[in-house]
This record gives structure tokens, C-alpha cells and sequence, in this order.
């Protein structure tokens, strides 16, 4: 990250009285709050180097536009605050830079409050230069923001920030109260890095404002940040008032959208959204209400659909209640590049007609947008992509004037709307494809003369072409670059470790192999027999595996409740492995509470029996992936239990569960039992993939009478399976209105696949 | 009105080409279409005087800044618009000046449009100067609007607009569309004269967008208007859009309040509301939403409650649709007078939650104000009058402080909120009441810098008061002056004329003398007998009266339908007249269609029997004010029937029914039926006074089994009357969540009066 570090003056005295602003260093809470009592414009209150536990800095004051009142770091990145700890800022210029928030978590609602109370709120202040990093809740169900921000004229910048897993925004700006509004916020120059898949709604990066604030005028300008591999939730930022401002940011390789949820009159300009060609949940820009303008933005390898359209102009509800979906209408889309996106219009997303039986009218979607223009953008596809539209409904409100695409168009827009033309498009470097001169002639529409430069910054002026990029970029010319973003001081680039091999010859040895292993080590049995007498807990990565997998070594597990017990950012491998129970104990279990963050599970090429549950889990848990390779599984009472997100809010507690090519034999119960519910679309909403797998003799002892329950699972693959002998009714019942379809199985003395076309959901608003 | 009238350059260079701009005189349509197709910018089109018929003007063209294109009258006031006319105007800087509009209506949907069509938009163009006088559509049910206002930087000023009776605002701010938001309109220096009531929805003066824009920032500034006697709705003003303004202007005695209805961040400022201290219907200013700041706004004499009170700040639907009742938030209420008005604050107005069983959810307004601040005001009261507030729910989100009135509040509020002083009141003029110094404390909250200024353009840096008005004003100061507003040429006032007395002493000379009398003017009737063989046509103010009350003379009728015929504008009152039918005829009808604008009738010291009905009207029919005293009405089959609008669109026959000291005696079917249909909240609603009245023996021969049918009516009351040996179950149903109660009736052998609370309505959006 680049080198740009405030230096501030030091000692300076003040206009306005004889105070001496001064260096005054910090070494505790007790030094601090005497600091921070007597602190006048222009004072730096230095933290030294150290580690600071269980701290709660109330940071008020008044600084001055030239003489801030300044909290930071001796050296940049050697304070560390951590334990419970929280950091409050009210009153005027006050900057807080170079800190490091890990190991720890707010005990209140919020990491950093841009507001003490209703009486000291910030204003013209700034968090700058500060990592927090994977400051989450213990407990995955509180929640929590880790920036609030309130107040006018405040400053969020070159920032890292990853790895919340609670519920709650990242970011939140609030707009409760006239202090708060206008209040021209700059976001900018941040590293937004991973953050996890959630399993659950309000997993926002950036939310601006709520439905209930939505007509608040924000005026928050979102500018040159990355957001990378940002999996929270559909939505990356969520635009909830007026006026707001998105430019010149990247979306790399993250599972969700730039959302205008709420509120009107966004700018969206410059951005640049990059998926994998592959990813079906990285999204682009999603569109609700009126008067955005976007242009200039720049998207790449997009393969989204529907609310992960690479842009998706969504259908609304007629008078729409204030917390649900507006008509677009007046919204202009112009001289945008979508490149190697074979489909990116998306209209009319979200139109659910065909639900009104189990849906009320307040949830109808019906109203298509309007007074709409899509022009001089530019599509670029290697190979063939005829169809650039998607529409859920009639395409009647959108003008389509002066767009190109090297494909001829075979939607109704025809040739006027998108016209065919040989473009030739150069790659510059990775992401960056550039066209050649292309038509010269433009739409000018009403206020397209706003349009001034294209996403490069060069003047549209000195030579105009269609799409986002007006002019020849420079060979080797980066889109962007990630040393642009986040503190100076701080580096997500880590070392490659090379994984060591710990051999495990009796069952002491595979205890204190795992417990010694690094994250990324391989346990390797080489042993026939091992005990397993006591639960082993998983907080790293870690493959248990039998050194000769044609000679697979056998757990016996004799501990009391589980083989394995995963603990938060547990991700264990079983290859080649027997493992047998006592038919009491789960094979594999979570903590019972304070699972904050996800955990990851595999199976590979073993066998597993007389086990209660394989995997049992707590409803605070989440796993990001779930695999299942070329295993049995035989005399369980149940297979896979991801049933304990029963609140009906949208959670669930498992983001990929695959199970391919395995077989079950003789399970009482349930082979999986995975459930989501609540109508929410926040989330990617679940995966099961049930593929070639072989199920005998199961589903005897069970109320429900079913094999496999994915109640309010969005993404189900059920193929290939062969289902013989199980006493049950139903092998699964699958949701029509999510396209899930039964294909290939043989299903012999099993009961039957069934397809519920609407699902009944609790509504949670 | 001010002599204030533009004179602009005549004969002019164009700086862009060599066209000379000129003066060029129109005489008919010809000549204007071909001038207009070559005009340039500079160039004035010149209607020479006279009288146009039937125009349909389209004006377009490119004017400058300094050069606009101007269409105007020859003499300002002697060009006349009449017939089937309208005014259609395109393009920049085209001024039209100096016209009236009399006699006629537009045959579109507008009379004058800031749009030709989606290409020919107006900017920076001028309606200015001109009168619109009862343009009024014939049919009064065909919606039109007067003025509508697209594009931008248009400007409406200086004109007379007065007599619109059909549905339609009379002046609409279109929103639809980029081109047309962030208009910056002017409407400013208008008079808007008399409108009459309407007797149903859609009578607003103003309209600022619609729900469906209301998101759209409007920015319309509506400042230094005088609105005298409207009355047509309930929303004289209704806003609904963002941030528009509203300074100076003056409600002179109207039936409405300015409106808050949708939209937010309006500024609402120096305005004066001045009622009769009597008329409940004259309102102030209704709240809701977000933001608004209603600063040094002056109010006397004002005894409106609920939707008329002088200040509503009303109850919000939680998660309001779109076109219902947001919540209040952030309201700032700040500097403002009350003046001979005993109850200004009325809070949760609106609040309905005991009418869940008769309304949707969606209907139910439980959501209170909040975060909203009332300081530094004012209230005077001569009398005592100690509460201030009147609240329909619990008070818990508003603040209030440092506001004074000159008696005891014993609001929960308290001496903090509002402070009891002694305030020394000096009335300087008409309605305005100057207080001496008061309290020099003063609540500064957010954004309470932006006050600078008083209600009479004070500075309040130099000593500030609470309340509109900050300083010693002059004596003799005007609070305002009817010269200031509308064109320089036209005036309202109109020369008192003496009414003639007409004698008619046969039938002839009692058809001949109806036929000659000018409006106001009396025909006395010196004989004993008339007959009445053909329709009598009442199109203006007639008092026909016997000449000597005692000896009242007999109006024989033996006319086919009808004894008299009200047309548009009639105004018949009868005074001590016997009159007889043959027991088919009415005595008095309306026009079958066509009746533009409201009739009167009035019945005294009369005698009707053998009539089918006392009064029959037709469905687009109005009457504003029908009176009856001190009569007899024997032998009908009904007595008044104003129930013709049975379309349960909130619309209804009469405003004010009023029948008292008189008696009906075998009447068939019912002695009134008025009704009112569908859930509108935007009328008076009807007022029914029935009260010291007999009635016997009726109700025989009918249906419903009902004396009196008020169905939907608002106001009633039912009071001292004696209701005997009516052969009915029911007397009268009231409404009891409009406070309707029977008072002191007599009821003998003649059903009973019942109360439905919650009366169970068509919802109309």
C-alpha cells in the first residue's frame, strides 16, 4: 500500500489562547483519558508501542481545521488495540490514525463511534491509517458495526478492514437527526479485504442509511476503495438515501452488488467490478428507485443472474411501502464497458406476479421501470453472446439508443438499440481490455454533458468513444492496483509456508500432532488402529490422512460426545480414513457457542459408521463449505445436521454443503437435514449439491418421513442418485420457483421427489 | 395591484446571426402560428386587442437571457382568451404577458402547458402578468388543470387566477423526468382569488409532483402569493416533492392549509394565515414527513382542529406505501406567532389505531413525530386559553423549549416547554399584533444559525425576539397589501351596486321579471296568484319574496318537471311564498349536465306541498349552501335529494345543507338524503345542520326505512328536533368517530337515532 502518511505539526500555538499544542504520549487508559481531558487544538496524543487491552477511548474535543486534535500510533502499526474495546470520537477535527484493532471485540454495538452521545457527535474528523482486522463477536449472533458514522464531514480512509462475521455493517452511516445529514462523509482510499460468507442477512460492507432514513439527502462519497473477495451478503454496499456517491472503486472477485436499495439520485461512476468468469454470485450493480446515474464503470468476467446480474434493473412495487421496492424510474446507464459478461442487462428483476398466492400485494412486484436510458455503452464478448438482455417481464420503459457489442443482438431492441460492431480490443494487463476506435456517433441525452472524462480521467472532449474508456489507455496500463489501497503501514501479502507432514503412529502421537500442527499441516497416519478417547479440537487447517490410502488407518472413537469438535476458522480434512463410534457420539461436532467465525469440514474417500450424526452442529455455527467425497457412511442415526438456524430470519448454518459420488446405508433418520428460513434475499441462500451418491436402507425411524430436507435452500442439485429401499414418502421435495429439478435418479421403493412450485416463507419485515 | 410591469427592448441585433428581432402584430391564428414559425430571439408577438376565440396556441421557439421571445397583449388586459382555448409553450425564454382567459376552458387537459410534447419542454420561459378567471370546465367532472409547470426555470408571477370548480389543481408542478426535476421554478406575485368549494377531492391551488415523484428534488419556490377565499380542498397548497420553499405569502380566510403532504426539507417561511376566528375550515400548516423547518410564519385568529389546525403535525403509517402518511422526523418549528388562536399545536393528528377493524394495516397511522423541536415561539391569546396543545396520541417525540405565551399552559409540557409571560401586544394595523420585548433567552439548536432574519425582514443579530416578529415594527405597518399581488392592470374590486326591486304582479311579469333582473336584484311578488306552466331558469342571485310576508302569495306550478331550474352560478332564495305542485314536479331542480359552477338556493318563511321532490339534482351538480327556515313542507314523496354522487370518490352534491325551525308532514320517502362516498380525508366532507325541526307522519312508502340518510357526511348535527308517528326503524344513523351525537331530539312512535362508530368506507387510493 502506498506510502501517504500525514505529518502534522507539532508543537504550534494556538490562535485562540496560549495553550502550547504538544506531543503528549500515552501509556495507559488512565494517561489517556488525563490526555484526552486536557487536549487543545493542535495536541498529538501518541499512543507508544505496545499492546492496549479492554480499552474504551472517549475521544472528545475540539481541534481546528488547521490544528486537529490528533490520537495515534508512536509507529504506525505498533499499537495494537485489543480485548473489549471500543473507541468513541465527538466534537470537531479530531483524527485517529496508525492503529491496529485485533484479538478482540466491542462490547458495545460499535467498534468506532463517529458519536459519544446526542450531545457530542463528530464532525470534520477522521479515522485514518488504522487496520481492524477480524475484530468480531465471540458470539456469530450479536450484532454489531464496526464503523458508525455520524455527524457531517467526517473521514474514513486508507483503512484495512477484514473478517466480520457477525451480523451488522461493516461501515454504517447514520442519517437519524438533521446533525447527521448533508453530511458530505469521504470514504475513501480503504482496503476492504475478505470478508467471510455469513449465512445470514445484513452482512453488508458499507451501508449509507436505513429504509426508515431513506429520504435523507447523505451526500457520502464512496471513492477509490477495493473491496476484495467481500462474500458478506448480496449486497457489498448498500445505498439507503439520496445523493450519494460511488466512484472509482473496485469490486474484486466478491459475491455480491452495489446495491441502490433505498433513496434516489446516486452517482455511480468509474467503478470497476471484476469476477472470475465463473462465480455466479458476483454481482455488478443493482438498481431500485430513481434519477442514478451511471456511467463510466468498467465490469469484467461477470456470470451473475438475477440479483447478481452484472447490472440489474429491478421491477418494484406499485406505491411501494417505504422499506421495500420502489419503481426505477429516470435512470440513465451510459458509456459503460461490459467485457467478457455475456449477458449484462438484467430488466425487471425481482418480478414475482406469479406469486401472489403466497405472497401480499405489499410484496408484488409489478411495476416495470420507466423513463430509463441505456446509451453508448459497449459490450465485448470473445465468443458468441447474441442475447445482452435478460428480462423477467415486458421491456417497455427503457430507451436503448447508441450501444454497441461485437455480436449481432437478437433481442426486440434490435439494431437501433445495440448495434453490431467489429470491435477490436486490446488487452493491456490483467482485466484491462481497451477498444480501438469504435462509431463516432453519440447520444446526447438530458445532462450528458456531465459526462465529461471517461474511467481513465481523460477528457471525452479530445476524442469521444462509446463505453467506459474514451481513448487509447497506455500499453501496460494497470485497472488497478492494490497499493493504492489501505494503510501504508500494512500488508496482506503473507509468505508461502510449505505445509509439513507430522507422522502420527499411535493414538498420543495423532493428539499432539494436531495440537502442534501449524494451519495448512498434514497429520499422516501411519498406524492401523488409533483411539480417539477424548474430543480433538480444530481451530486451524489441518488434513488427517492415512499415509497408505489403500490401507486406510481406523479411529476408534471411544470420547464421550465427539470425534472432532471444530472451533471458529476450524477447517479439518478426513482422507482415507475408518473412523467408527459406539452409535452414541457424533463424528464430528461445533462448540456450543462462541462459533464467531466459519469453519470448514471434508471428507474424502473414508468410512464412517455407527456414529449418532456424522456432523452435528450449534445454531450459532456457521461452515463455509461442507465436502463429501467417495465416502460411506453406514448405522448413523442421521447424517448431516444443518438444522439449528430455525429463527426464520434468513440464516442457516451452512454456505456449501457438497456430497458427491458417497453412499449411505442404514441411517435411521435423516441423510441431511439443512434449513434456511424466512423470506430474505439478502444471502446467496444456501448450496446443497446431493450428486451420484447411493442411499439403501435408510429414513426407517423418523417423523418427517423424508431423506433429504433442504427446506428454504435457494441453490439444490439433487442428480444422479440412485435411492433404493428407503421406508419414507419422500426422498426430497424441491422449490419450483428456484428452478430445482430432480435429474437422473433412480428412485426404487424410496417414496418420491417432489417439486413445491412457491414456497411459504415467514416474511421479516 | 402594484404597477409593475416589464418593458423590454423592442428592436434588437442578435448577437448570433443577423436577424433583426422585431415587433410583429398578430391579429387571428394564422397570423400567430406563422409569426411564431419565424421568430427570433428578441422578437415580440403582439396580439392587437380584441377578443380570440377558440386558440390553440403553440408556442415554441429559442429565445436568450437577454432576448427572450415574448408573446403579449397590445394593452395589457385587453386581449382576450375565450372559447376552446389553450397555451402550449416549448423551448427557452419565451415570455407570455398581459393575457385574460375569461368565458371559456380548454379543450385539452391544460389551459396553459409548459410543454408541447416530450421534445418541446419549456425553460427559463414566463407566465407572467395574465388572468385566468373562471376558465372552468362546463362538465364540473372532467379534470383539467389551469397551469402546468414542466422543465425548468419557468416562472409564473404576477397574475389573477381565480374560479376553477372542476377537479385539478390549478396550478401543477410536473416531476416526471430528469428534464424536469431540480426546477427552480418561480411562482411568485399571484393573486389566487376565490375558489370555490368543490365538494370533492382534487381542488387543490397548488400541487408540487405527485406521490409517485415524490422523491424528485423539486426545488419550486412559492413566495409573496396571496390566496384570498380558496377553499377548494383541504390542501390549498399540497407539496409534494423535496425541498421546496414557501416564503411571504398570505392565506387570506381560506377553507384549507398549506401541505406538507409528501416530500421533505421543504422551508416554509414569513408566511401569514389569517382566519375569521370562527370558521373552523380555515387552516394552517399540516406536517408530515421529514425535515421541513417552518420558521417566522405569522398566524391569527385560527380555529381549525385535526387536518385544520393551525399546526398538524400528524401520526405516520409505520413503513408507510408511498402514497400514504410518512412519519415526522426532524421537523424544526422555530420563531413563529400565534395570535388570537387558543389551540395552535395540534400532535398525532391523524392517528387512527381504534379504526383497525374498519381500515387495513396499511391505513393505520400509529407512527408518532419524532426527533422534532417547537422553540422560540409564540402564542397570544386576550383571552385566557391554557392549552396550547391538543394531542390525539401520547406526545414523546417532540422537544419543546424556550416558548412563551402570555397564559398558563397546563400541557404536560410544562414551564419549560412553554413559558407563561406577560407579553404587551401592539396592534399596529389590521391583524398585525406586535409583541413588546420578551424573554431574551433563546434555544440555539442544530442549524438554528441559518434564522437570520424576522418575519418583516428584520436582522435578528439586531436584538432578537421569540416569535415571527423580532423587533418594534413601524407604526401603521401593513401586515400586507392586496396591491402587491397579481397583474398591474386587473382588479378584484367591483363597484357596490344597489339591488333593484322588480315587481311582478301576474305570472308574465314574474317569468319577464326573473328574466330582466341583474344578479342580486329582488322581484317582489304584489299579487295573490301565479302560475308557474314552464320551467323557470336561475342562473344568477334572485330573492323572489311576497311582497307582504302575511299575505304570502301562491306559486301555482303546473311546468311538466320542474317549477325552477338551477343553472351554474344560480343563487335563487324564495321568501314567504306558498307554493303547490301536482305531486309529480319538483320544486326545484339543477341543470341535467353542464353545471360548471356551484347554485344556492334558499327557503324561508315558505310553504312547499304536492311535490315529488322539495329538491332534485343532478350527479355533477354542486350546491355550495342550501338554507331552509321557518317553512312547511307538506304532501312530497321527497324532500332533499342530494345523492347524485354516488361514484364513492369523496365527491358529493352540497357543502352545507342547513335546515332548521321547520316542519315536514307526510313526506312518502325521506326528508333528506345526502351522500358521500368513498374514504377522502381531502374535503370539508358535507355539513348537515338539521335542527328545531318537526316531522310527522312520514316515511311510509320507502325502501330503507329512514328519515333522514347522511351517509359519509362529516359534520351534523341533529339537534331539537321532535320526530312523531313516523312509520320507520330508523331516524338517522350518525358517525361517531366524527363526534356525531343526536342532542335534545323528541322521538315518538318513529324508530331511533343509532351511532356507528367506525363507519366502514371505499378506500380511493
Amino acid at each position: 500500500m502506498k506510502k501517504r502518511f500525514l505529518s502534522i505539526g507539532l508543537v504550534l500555538l494556538t490562535t485562540s489562547n496560549v495553550l502550547l499544542a504538544k506531543d503528549i504520549f500515552i501509556e495507559d487508559d488512565k494517561s489517556l483519558k488525563a490526555a484526552i481531558k486536557k487536549a487543545v487544538a493542535g495536541d498529538n496524543l501518541i499512543l507508544k508501542n505496545g499492546t492496549y487491552n479492554d480499552m474504551n477511548i472517549v475521544f472528545y474535543g475540539e481541534g481546528t481545521e488547521d490544528k486537529p486534535i490528533t490520537l495515534k500510533a508512536e509507529t504506525p502499526g505498533e499499537v495494537f488495540i485489543e480485548g473489549l474495546s471500543n473507541l468513541q470520537i465527538g466534537g470537531s477535527y479530531l483524527n485517529v490514525e496508525g492503529l491496529h484493532f485485533r484479538n478482540g471485540y466491542t462490547p458495545s454495538k460499535v467498534v468506532v463511534s463517529f458519536k459519544i452521545d446526542d450531545e457530542r457527535v463528530a464532525y470534520n474528523s477522521k479515522f485514518t491509517n488504522n487496520v481492524i482486522e477480524e475484530f468480531t463477536q465471540k458470539d456469530r449472533e450479536i450484532r454489531d458495526q464496526w464503523i458508525a458514522l455520524w455527524g457531517q464531514h467526517n473521514e474514513i480512509s486508507n483503512n484495512f478492514i477484514a473478517g466480520k462475521s457477525s451480523p451488522g455493517p461493516t461501515i454504517m452511516v447514520e442519517l437519524k437527526g438533521n446533525e447527521h445529514i448533508h453530511n458530505h462523509h469521504q470514504i475513501t482510499n480503504n482496503y476492504f479485504g475478505h470478508k467471510p460468507r455469513q449465512g445470514g442477512p445484513a452482512g453488508e460492507t458499507i451501508q449509507v442509511g436505513s429504509s426508515y432514513t431513506s429520504m435523507a439527502p447523505s451526500y457520502t462519497n464512496i471513492e477509490n476503495n477495493l473491496f476484495e473477495y467481500n462474500n458478506g451478503e448480496v449486497e457489498i454496499i448498500s445505498s439507503k438515501s439520496n445523493h450519494n456517491q460511488f466512484k472509482n472503486n473496485v469490486f474484486f472477485e466478491s459475491e455480491g452488488s452495489l446495491v441502490l436499495r433505498h433513496g434516489n439520485y446516486s452517482n455511480i461512476d468509474g467503478n470497476i467490478f471484476i469476477g472470475d468468469g465463473e462465480n455466479e454470485h458476483m454481482g455488478g450493480i443493482r438498481v431500485i428507485n430513481t434519477g442514478h446515474w451511471i456511467t463510466n464503470n468498467y465490469f469484467y468476467k461477470l456470470k451473475g443472474e438475477q440479483f447478481r446480474a452484472p447490472i440489474a434493473v429491478m421491477n418494484g412495487i406499485p406505491y411501494s411501502p417505504l422499506n421495500r421496492y420502489n419503481q426505477v424510474t429516470d435512470v440513465v446507464v451510459a458509456y459503460n464497458t461490459w467485457v467478457e459478461t455475456a449477458t449484462p442487462w438484467h430488466f425487471s428483476v425481482g418480478s414475482n406476479v406469479e406469486q401472489s398466492d403466497v405472497l401480499p400485494p405489499s410484496e408484488i412486484r409489478s411495476a416495470r421501470p420507466d423513463r430509463t436510458v441505456f446509451a453508448n455503452n459497449l459490450i465485448y464478448n470473445s465468443e458468441k453472446a447474441e442475447y445482452p438482455i435478460h428480462s423477467y417481464d415486458e421491456v417497455d420503459g427503457i430507451k436503448f439508443v447508441n450501444n454497441v457489442s461485437n455480436h449481432a443482438n437478437k433481442s426486440s431492441v434490435g439494431e437501433e438499440g445495440i448495434a453490431k460492431q467489429n470491435l477490436s480490443m486490446t488487452a493491456l494487463s490483467d482485466y484491462l481490455m481497451v477498444p480501438g476506435l469504435s462509431r463516432e456517433a453519440f447520444y446526447h441525452g438530458f445532462g450528458f454533458d456531465k459526462i465529461t472524462t471517461d474511467l481513465l480521467g481523460n477528457e471525452r472532449a479530445n476524442g469521444n468513444r462509446v463505453g467506459a474508456i474514451a481513448s487509447d489507455a497506455n500499453s501496460g496500463e494497470a485497472l488497478f492496483d492494490r497499493e493504492n489501497f489501505g494503510p501504508s503501514w500494512f500488508s496482506t501479502a503473507q509468505e508461502a509456508r510449505e505445509a509439513s507432514v507430522i507422522k502420527a503412529s499411535n493414538s498420543a502421537e495423532l493428539i499432539a500432532a494436531v495440537a502442534a500442527a501449524q494451519s495448512g499441516d498434514v497429520v499422516e497416519l501411519t498406524a492401523a488402529h488409533y483411539t480417539i478417547d477424548q474430543p480433538i479440537e480444530i481451530n486451524k487447517q489441518i488434513l488427517i490422512k492415512s499415509s497408505d490410502a489403500k490401507q486406510k488407518a481406523t479411529l476408534n472413537v471411544t470420547a464421550a460426545n465427539t470425534a472432532f469438535l471444530m472451533l471458529p476458522k476450524g477447517n479439518l480434512h478426513l482422507d482415507a480414513v475408518v473412523m467408527q463410534g459406539n452409535g452414541q457420539q457424533n463424528a464430528i461436532s461445533t462448540l456450543d457457542k462462541y462459533m464467531s467465525k466459519a469453519y470448514d469440514v471434508a471428507i474424502t474417500n473414508s468410512e464412517l459408521s455407527h456414529f449418532d450424526n456424522v456432523l452435528d452442529v450449534s445454531r450459532g455455527s456457521f461452515a463455509d463449505t461442507i465436502l463429501v467425497e467417495n465416502s460411506t457412511f453406514t448405522d448413523l442415526n442421521n447424517g448431516f445436521m444443518l438444522n439449528k438456524e430455525t429463527q426464520n430470519r434468513g440464516t442457516y448454518n451452512v454456505e456449501h454443503l457438497t456430497i458427491t459420488n458417497s453412499s449411505f446405508d442404514s441411517v435411521e433418520g435423516m441423510i441431511v437435514d439443512y434449513h434456511r428460513g424466512g423470506y430474505d434475499e439478502s444471502t446467496i441462500g444456501g448450496n446443497l449439491v446431493f450428486k451420484n451418491n447411493v442411499v439403501t436402507n435408510s429414513g426407517k425411524d423418523q417423523a418427517q418421513n423424508l431423506l433429504i430436507k433442504n427446506h428454504g435452500i435457494v441453490n439444490v442439485t439433487l442428480k444422479g442418485n440412485t435411492f433404493k429401499n428407503n421406508p419414507v414418502e419422500l426422498v426430497a421435495v424441491l422449490w419450483g420457483e428456484k428452478d430445482q429439478k430432480p435429474v437422473d435418479n433412480k428412485v426404487v421403493e424410496s417414496g418420491e421427489i417432489t417439486i413445491v412450485q412457491n414456497l411459504k416463507l415467514d416474511l421479516m419485515y
